[in-house]
């Protein structure tokens, strides 16, 4: 238990806000109880056994607040394992108000972002890999995303990562055992076993590491560049896809203000087509000037689509080819309609206008994205998670190359507690306080 | 039982959309458990007896959709008064929308506005004077709707009405009787007693109706016109309000494109500060202009508060001072900082600079929007029951010209069967299904 803060009691609208026809408030802690008695009449409160679901009214001061639903959770059985109510009022933004107002009154204070959550994790109701998944959930825009998220808060990887901690534990006891009897030059722990069992927790662990780029792909969707020169069907291509699909998430603005997203999703997985918005206005101008904008957008694409007709030069394909080095990229040739003279060998032709080869050029996106091949299960996608694997993975690497060059015990020790210690972090066994601050910030107030 | 559809299962999202911690979809029908047992994985669902709640996941098809808390509600004891059950899931727009497509799919379809609600009036659970009185909870931005709404919802007049209405069969029955014994002379219903209750109930109806302008200035708000040259300070005084109350409803657009209302809450009771959009850039017109856009503002607010300063001239507010006829008004003289000369008797002399007297000029609004006098719980806030009050007001005085004109009985009778009608109409006791429909095509969804 790192933080020492579920004694008081906390309270949120968990519902989004607005007018709806119910809201819910939730209450948590050692005093719910006692607070809501106050202010709760109808059916008998109970303060032990099975969740039950009274009918009353939340009065202050004789005066009826709301007619509420008022279902009771009883520690340790309720989602943050403490004492909790769920009140379910009119959806009032007035009535929402007066209700928290009068418990924060009481000795309740609001909830922190995420607190709910954290308080489930502290209380032992899942690991913190889980408790992150609960947020993924909420923020799933896509099946793909929601299954990813689903895994993940059923406990995803968190088995396989208790396993090679658990391994990693009992090599690190014998290692102790041998310093703890150094004087006496016994070896406890077998060499070899010891670079064995490393080598194969190392490769697991390269292997969860390796599903990454795939998860992170599921998780925050794929940023998608569609260049070439003006004029050559590109926004017909992009209200072809938003036509079929018709899954359009939404035309959200980046994470920066010089970047435009066009989402939508494609046999359950999120694509995001971007735009370098300050460019956008220079759509007329010289070709130098779209060669400098497809640069950008390159840049801060995970995959290219070279979209052009049968009027582009090969020289102007081949210089935007030279700049997305690694990344995939298709080359497609739009207005297929018009002339079916190949201009690429491995292009794709289609036509945006007349709906020709779209499909098959998703069906290319979907491959290149490569979310069509890992199961979702053993899948990383928090990138807190990469980081601490690729940290063991190197603290492992450390142990592996100590015993090569005959390290000392201490320092091979040493690497291996700080192998354990990563594996450790990504399920919360051990997570400073900072950090598991940062984790839940993120949340939304009110789960 | 007006309407005969209560035969179907129907399944909305009940909370507000978009992102949240949680939603919660209800479903409420005959079928609800037959086809909620298709979809939810966990505690066994009991089919009868008190609300249970239960935890488990929704799972189509062997893919899990979410983990979800279900409370269960049984036939008779629910909104509806028909089984039903609530599902508390993850507030993912993605989540929501799979559960209540697989709940359709099942053969559940989606709720109309207001259908829930609907639905308890049909089975009993409240008349229909407090199934509109739930939407008007829902609506409530200030203290004194919330109030008045509550007492409705808590029966309001109902009782009154019920009583009302009573008396009135009873005497139609001795005149019913005496009509079949028409040929026979005989006279059951004493007509002095009938004159006296027609005219007591009379009395009764017209004191209710005359509670509507209160009620409904409670409900809708109280129209505040501030009038007057330009530059004496009206901006200043309206953001004296707002800032001095912090509880600014909105800026909205009104109901015609024409008119722009500041909100805000006084004492509980929500004022709307009016102006004519259209005419808003003419501020530096001429007076001409100005008294043409006073008259405009006039027409549109219950109250009048004419703004000027010590530079005014006297006929000038006099001239705006014969547009409000018969309506309350205020001669408030502002930058009291600057001259003490008054140039009315009656004025109000402020500073909405200096913050000086403005709680005057409050309190003064207060009072001559009526809002402080009647008591809540015999109010009539609704222009429906209002205008049904007028009809029945109309047959009853059409009974008592009757009497008084010796006219045949069947034509008194029949005035008689008409107040009862209109009274009857607001409680629901006779209600035809279009006004039904209308009534509850107001609601949100899901309630």
């Amino acid at each position: 238990m790192p933080l020492a803060f579920t004694n008081d009691t906390i309270v949120a609208l968990s519902t989004p806000h607005g007018i709806g026809a119910i809201a819910v408030i939730r209450m948590s802690g050692k005093d719910t109880y006692p607070i809501i008695q106050k202010y709760f009449r109808g059916s008998e409160i109970k303060t032990n056994g099975k969740p039950s679901v009274l009918y009353g009214h939340i009065v202050e001061e004789n005066s009826i607040i709301d007619e509420v639903i008022l279902t009771c959770y009883h520690a340790p059985k309720s989602y943050t394992k403490e004492d909790s109510v769920e009140i379910s009022c009119h959806g009032s933004i007035l009535i929402q108000r007066k209700i928290i107002t009068c418990l924060i009154n009481q000795g309740a204070r609001l909830a922190r972002p995420g607190e709910y959550t954290q308080r489930a994790f502290l209380n032992g109701r899942f690991n913190l890999l889980q408790a992150e998944a609960v947020a993924d959930v909420i923020a799933s825009e896509s099946e793909a995303q929601l299954q990813l998220a689903m895994h993940q808060l059923k406990g995803g990887v968190s088995n396989q990562l208790k396993e090679m901690r658990t391994q990693l534990i009992d090599l690190t006891s014998l290692l102790e055992l041998e310093l703890d009897f150094g004087e006496e030059d016994v070896e406890f722990a077998d060499r070899k076993k010891l670079k064995n069992t490393a080598t194969s927790i190392l490769k697991e662990i390269h292997h969860l590491s390796d599903t990454f780029q795939y998860g992170n792909a599921i998780k925050n969707g794929i940023s998608v560049a569609i260049v070439g020169p003006p004029n050559v069907g590109k926004s017909t291509l992009l209200n072809n896809f938003l036509e079929e699909e018709k899954a359009i998430v939404s035309n959200v603005a980046g994470t920066t203000r010089d970047i435009i997203e066009d989402t939508m999703i494609i046999e359950g997985v999120l694509f995001r087509f971007i735009d370098t918005a300050g460019i956008r206005e220079t759509d007329d101008y010289v070709e130098s000037i779209g060669i400098e904008r497809s640069k950008k957008m390159i840049r801060q694409a995970q995959i290219i689509i070279i979209l052009y007709d049968h009027f582009v030069k090969k020289q102007y394909v081949e210089d935007i080819l030279s700049e997305t080095r690694n990344k995939p990229y298709l080359l497609v040739r739009n207005k297929a309609d018009q002339s079916d003279i190949s201009i690429f060998e491995h292009e794709i032709s289609i036509s945006a206008l007349q709906h020709i080869n779209v499909d098959i050029l998703k069906k290319h996106l979907i491959e290149l994205s490569g979310t069509n091949v890992s199961p979702l299960d053993v899948t990383v996608s928090n990138v807190r998670h990469y980081e601490a694997l690729r940290n063991a993975a190197t603290a492992l690497q450390n142990v592996l190359d100590g015993i090569d060059n005959e390290l000392s015990l201490e320092l091979i020790a040493q690497d291996l507690r700080m192998a354990i210690y990563h594996i450790g972090s990504i399920t919360g066994e051990v997570t400073p306080d900072d950090i598991l601050g940062n984790i839940f910030s993120k949340f939304c107030i009110g789960k």
